[in-house]
């Protein structure tokens, strides 16, 4: 059975459910399941590891390790690698994660291109694909814009496949507000109530595949955290460059999802008198594309990527207009972060997209806006980073949400 | 041995520490834990229960609840309380949360007055005391400031001891920036790096009792949470309305703590330019009192409670200069407020302190730009409401906070 995720963001670590209603009894399942994903995440995290390493990092007792991993080896989710070569005693067995029986899809869905990404439960990535796309209003009922992406979906998966995995689940990352698979609003695409988690899993029609709609800057920020090279267990922010300006936040290592999944909408930042700009007007990618380039022609701006290029080569070359844009856009985006550095105190800020690609002008006007607005001293300690993912974490996001899942020990059902 | 609390914001339902490293081995220690909190949570939520009937509702087994209630009734956790009247069969012993072994004290601190209050387990209030206070900045190193917290401090936990209660701990609210029992800033107060949890654990010497400094609105967001009435695991942000303007953000069934627990600090929102009015100028109570009623002599405004009393009395004689203040005020709070809807998506906003007290006049305003400013309709369905909890909610979130450890299964040590 196809099966919808439930919410509009993406798991973290966590089922959101669970959490929210009354606490659940507990039972020895839940252990298993709990020592399960210790081992699993000690691999992920340090790399290949004995079974001896792997208790004494631990502290599950060897006896306990043998009978997990034995269990993780016949369910093809580790395998083992080889000897180690200890200096005393004998050699050991080394484990690592095993990539080759499952796989996850990330697709990623902004007003101009289509992004599709499988990596195996290994973390090895298995396709990498680009595509134009016409976000196409609502107003026609988004009809041939879900048709393309449920057509680059189904080549994608039928890839996997023929590289011989089982695709566990696919992700679909969008900006703006999604609610049980649902785009409620989302300004970029110009979509409003389009259900494309269910026509997606109608099109779909594979068994057992877990098909999910959320948010992409939420999947961005897991994205980060997992692959972003920063220590495990940061309170991260990641905010989005490309299609909107919103902020995925990761709070004490889950996802903070709010009520409804709406979190994160900081392009609407606003304070003032009615009119009064937007942070997306004051400091968001387009605007500062079209003040500062009046050049381009704004029916033929479907595809940013070329326009910040063109800007990031003018600043290069010490264009003043260039410089000061960048460096007003700087500043606004400092002063918007440090109401999230005021309000949720993360310890590292990400810029992705577009931010990234011009932070070198960008990231001094912003820290030092962000230091000045924020009430605590040096902004709570949160440093302003540019990501270094590139324009896909999200899609990237979107296939580790599932991996994510067994990592918390709740393995894939036999068929 | 004394033991003072590790993050400036209190405990929630989880440990900080153990959520935010690795995912830790598991054991059967956990599970009895967790079950043990299923049945102190499952009292505490639907008040005195049958064993046959708490196994019902809880899943758990009924030989299980034997033993987790026999063990809880040795601790003095729980108490038989008579026979239920079943309908069929042979009535039941009926269990209810014990109040006569343990309490916990919560010190609220204000620039004017401090307020203690004392609860047993069982939830009743056992003292409530308001005492007047000056703040005295950190200038003279709020050394008579400290004495008078620590004076009242050691008086409540005396008389809570004379009430045959064991004192599992006390926590101190407030205002401004808290970390590891250090007050590192609090406007309000004029205090900059007061070791508060330092000096108050010196002077207590009360062998075993946990002493810990937290923030205001963290402790009065988890006292509105259980007893603000709202229904289980809701996504929850209080405003304080008294001394500064910060925010208790409950999400998940947690209290967002960020990297360093400086979180909610609304009062700092700004977007603008240098020298651009904050919220807390924009919309807090004591601006409003001062531009409001020029009369009151700034030097004597100690206590804004006699002053905010005459302002509703203004604004319920139909002044129009006291209604459109308070129209203003509720304006820009709204406008605030949607930066916490856009970010945080919560399910409720609750007004506290002296924005409950004038909330008749001040909401109308703040619902309409709310709902203006937050990209999702409705503000993503955050509905705005006053506190019940009067002016003490800090107080009581203090002391409950030690009551929250022991629901998650961490009974307390026995000597």
């Amino acid at each position: 059975m196809i099966q919808r995720g439930g919410t509009g963001r993406p798991r973290a670590e966590l089922d959101v459910k669970t959490t929210k209603a009354e606490p659940q009894p507990a039972d020895f399942a839940d252990v298993r399941a709990t020592n399960l994903a210790v081992v699993l995440r000690h691999l992920r995290v340090n790399g290949p590891s004995s079974r001896a390493s792997i208790a004494a990092s631990t502290g599950l007792n060897k006896a306990t390790v043998s009978s997990l991993t034995s269990d993780l080896i016949g369910q093809r989710l580790l395998r083992e690698t080889g000897l180690s070569g200890n200096r005393i005693g004998r050699p050991s067995t080394v484990l690592a994660l095993d990539g080759s029986a499952y796989a996850a899809i990330g697709l990623q869905v902004a007003a101009d291109s289509l992004t599709a990404l499988a990596v195996d439960f290994a973390g090895d990535r298995l396709l990498l694909w680009h595509r134009a796309f016409d976000g196409e209003p609502a107003t026609t009922g988004a009809g041939r814009a879900v048709t393309a992406i449920t057509a680059l979906a189904q080549r994608a998966a039928v890839r996997v496949r023929q590289q011989g995995r089982r695709v566990l689940g696919l992700t679909v990352a969008v900006p703006g507000l999604v609610e049980d698979g649902t785009v409620r609003l989302s300004p970029p695409l110009g979509w409003s109530d389009v259900d494309l988690g269910g026509r997606l899993a109608g099109s779909l029609r594979q068994p057992g595949l877990d098909v999910a709609v959320a948010n992409h800057a939420g999947l961005a920020a897991l994205a980060e955290l997992r692959h972003g090279g920063h220590p495990a267990g940061l309170d991260l922010t990641y905010v989005t460059g490309a299609a909107g300006l919103e902020a995925g936040i990761v709070a004490d290592g889950r996802l903070l999802l709010g009520a409804r999944g709406f979190t994160g909408q900081i392009g609407r930042f606003a304070l003032g008198p009615a009119g009064s700009p937007t942070l997306q007007d004051l400091a968001g990618i387009e605007p500062l594309v079209r003040r500062t380039l009046p050049d381009v022609d704004p029916e033929a701006l479907t595809d940013l990527g070329p326009a910040v290029e063109q800007l990031a080569v003018l600043a290069r070359s010490g264009d003043a207009g260039a410089v000061a844009a960048l460096r007003d856009t700087g500043c606004h985006l400092g002063q918007g972060l440090a109401l999230v550095a005021n309000l949720v105190n993360p310890e590292v800020i990400v810029l992705g997209d577009h931010y990234a690609s011009l932070a070198e002008w960008i990231v001094p006007a912003a820290e030092a806006e962000l230091a000045r607005h924020t009430l605590a001293p040096a902004a709570g300690g949160a440093r302003l980073v540019a990501s270094a993912l590139g324009r896909h974490a999200a899609a990237l996001g979107a296939a580790v949400s599932h991996l994510d899942r067994i990592d918390t020990g709740h393995l894939p059902e036999t068929r």
